[in-house]
């Protein structure tokens, strides 16, 4: 049970710029918004049939409700988190917000 | 640290025919792959412009590593949950594959 953002990055033109600033900045950034329960990240996901993925890399950061999300995302911190993937994210995300449950 | 097969389920015609079969007969399937470490749902997501979400129920299924992924999902039960998606994701899903770090 909790909430989570996932955010999925399209392809970039220089991933190992991407890379480096995701870890370097990016990264840290994210880690300083108030109330993150987890953050995972997963890079070149592949598809089971072997197409190409829509995405580079997948962020999952998980919250324990949608309260403290949005708190969270409303903070300063998360709002200087969003406010830079313009610096980096340049061919695109995907972002999802949901509320999450263990059936 | 782990690995993770997410689900994206595109918007059913019937959404309640799709919830029923999804909660009665899939997820029963599902949770019944051996290695699965935790298997998380979530409906409905929205986005942070106000956009229709490209899909309507994402299912995160986690291991603890590729390779118990692999073995589950080659697994009879692994495969009677692929075989199953046929049955009930008729406008289609979007299936990725990685592993999943903890920065």
């Amino acid at each position: 049970m909790g909430a989570q953002i996932l955010v999925m990055y399209k392809p970039p033109k220089d991933a190992a710029a991407f890379d480096d600033y995701y870890d370097r900045i990016h990264t840290p950034l994210a880690k300083k918004i108030p109330g993150l329960k987890a953050f995972s990240v997963g890079r070149t996901p592949v598809t089971p049939t072997g197409d190409p993925s829509p995405c580079y890399l997948i962020a999952e950061l998980n919250y324990d409700s949608m309260v403290d999300l949005q708190a969270g995302m409303g903070s300063p911190e998360g709002k200087a988190t969003a406010e830079d993937l313009a610096n980096f994210a340049h061919e695109g995300v995907d972002i999802l917000i949901f509320d999450t449950v263990n059936p």
